[in-house]
């Protein structure tokens, strides 16, 4: 099985032996994608060791015994898996489980492989009208989608989502269905362009000094969360998705004095984020700057930094 | 009129004019209180130049002619003081006004001094149960009390209130009339038993590696957001009440991985801090360590520094 794999901060191909966990599906990816997390994992967060990339779809070639009706569906899968006993778990939030696994990101193989392994329980069949280059939006989509769960976007809300790669442009495409006070902002002109060809309004960061409602952290820069303090007004809302690793840098008297809320955003709801990829409400096919196998990780990963996205195809 | 006046970050006692404003009550203070923001002032926060000091309660001497119902009446404060023109000031939330003055704290005079003035609309008359000693924590309780404003605590939801000081003591007080599970964390063992002695379940900081819905952030320590993330659940909530203005220090990624709330919270309502003191629920007397004249300001600051409440009498 060739797989990307992380060691000590560098990511080489290699041949490892085929997953064979008792309790998982095995399955054959046919698309996964490079996200910010994996830059940054790269980049040496994280501290984890093993094949890389949490994104993808494949199809089921294996299953436990009693799995067996998830054989030959093509899936998407959820990334955090639980123990089944600790207090998340018990509430189904396998999202917090204290001993949970996540793909590619911790104590668990990832998706940057010719095979992986998931229970079936984390798994999502995807419709066939959806394809593979759509289906690997799934994930970034229903991190999107948690906004949702988290606030109540009115049509009158005002937002602005910082930060113009591509979680910001998912972002904006979920929520400008809520309300069509929305503004993205970014400091890359040809990303901006990007997404006013889909008709998001997206403006260059620096000049806009409005206040919003709510502001979506989405720069996975050290200092989006004071350019965010600066753009919220008072008893508004960051919604803070950057899992940046540094030190925030900036003084937080602006939270109490101006009473801002900070809401700590991560992995959502696959069903909704599926819906709205198949009926084209979200739209990815802009977003793809190429697809590559894994023997072009490092053009990949390079070209990955400045563009939307960038997709690996095992099989090339 | 003797006032402590800071200038440049120094304090002085000096000799000033009696207030003069239009449309403003003047005040004969009583008893002024030194809160943490004062202390943080002399530091240097702020850039304020003016007499100092926002928690009082004196007696009204004269007032414009449309006011004059408040003449003779013993009162406490709220500190800052809308243009009754902006948006927030047309909401009637004269805390967030963008043109504000706030006494003591930003563009107007505040209380360490014999006559202070203020508009007859931030006035509260003070009731004559209530002892100018008890009355001078209206504004403080009204902090504590403002969280009770942003949280739905009920009597399951574990607390912990982080920093055993003045604010610290006054929200464990508020808060543990919603829940019998609360702790006050400190590293003070003085006050964290005089704490007990006031039936407060108080622990030493660094003694606790438990998990809580909701921490209260009270330590005026840049690092208390730190140990405040260490001490929530994940989906928990942060309340930041310290205006610490140096940068956070620590990385934040623990509010998006653990998806915590942080929620900024600032000047509260005078009403209910009313009734918790004149009820008795909430009690300061053991508080209180030393009442003083402003000629002995510089040991009056001195003391701050380590005791819980320190009080000016200007007539002594």
């Amino acid at each position: 099985v060739r797989a990307l794999v992380l060691q000590s901060g560098a990511l080489t191909l290699q041949e490892i032996d085929r997953p064979n966990e008792p309790d998982g599906c095995l399955i054959r990816v046919t698309r996964a994608g490079i996200c910010g997390t994996d830059l940054q994992m790269v980049n040496g967060y994280a501290d984890f060791n093993g094949v890389l990339g949490h994104e993808f779809v494949g199809i089921v070639e294996s299953t436990p015994p009693a799995d067996s009706r998830w054989l030959g569906k093509r899936v998407v899968g959820e990334i955090n898996v639980g123990c089944h006993t600790c207090y998340w778990c018990v509430r189904q939030v396998k999202e917090h489980c204290v001993n949970r696994t996540v793909l590619g990101i911790r104590g668990r193989d990832g998706a940057f492989a010719e095979f992986l392994s998931l229970p079936a329980a984390n798994l999502h069949e995807v419709p066939d009208a959806v394809a593979d280059d759509v289906a690997v939006f799934v994930e970034p989509v229903a991190a999107a989608c948690r906004i949702v769960e988290q606030l109540e976007i009115m049509s009158i809300t005002r937002i602005a989502v910082l930060g113009d790669g591509r979680l910001g442009n998912l972002i904006a495409q979920v929520l400008r269905l809520r309300t069509k006070r929305l503004v993205l902002l970014g400091r890359h002109r040809r990303k901006l362009e990007i997404a006013r060809a889909m008709g998001i309004t997206a403006k260059e960061e620096s000049a806009v000094h409005d206040q919003f409602d709510v502001v979506i952290e989405a720069t996975g820069r050290p200092d989006g969360l004071k350019r965010a303090m600066e753009l919220v007004m008072p008893r508004g809302t960051i919604v803070l998705k950057s899992t940046f690793h540094d030190a925030a840098g900036a003084p937080l008297w602006p939270i109490p004095v101006q009473e801002i809320t900070v809401v700590g955003s991560r992995c959502g709801p696959f069903a909704p984020a599926m819906d709205l990829l198949a009926s084209g409400a979200v739209n990815t096919e802009p977003l793809v700057a190429a697809t590559v196998g894994f023997g072009e990780h490092q053009a990949a990963f390079l070209s990955a930094r400045h563009e939307l996205k960038v997709l690996f195809d095992p099989q090339r």
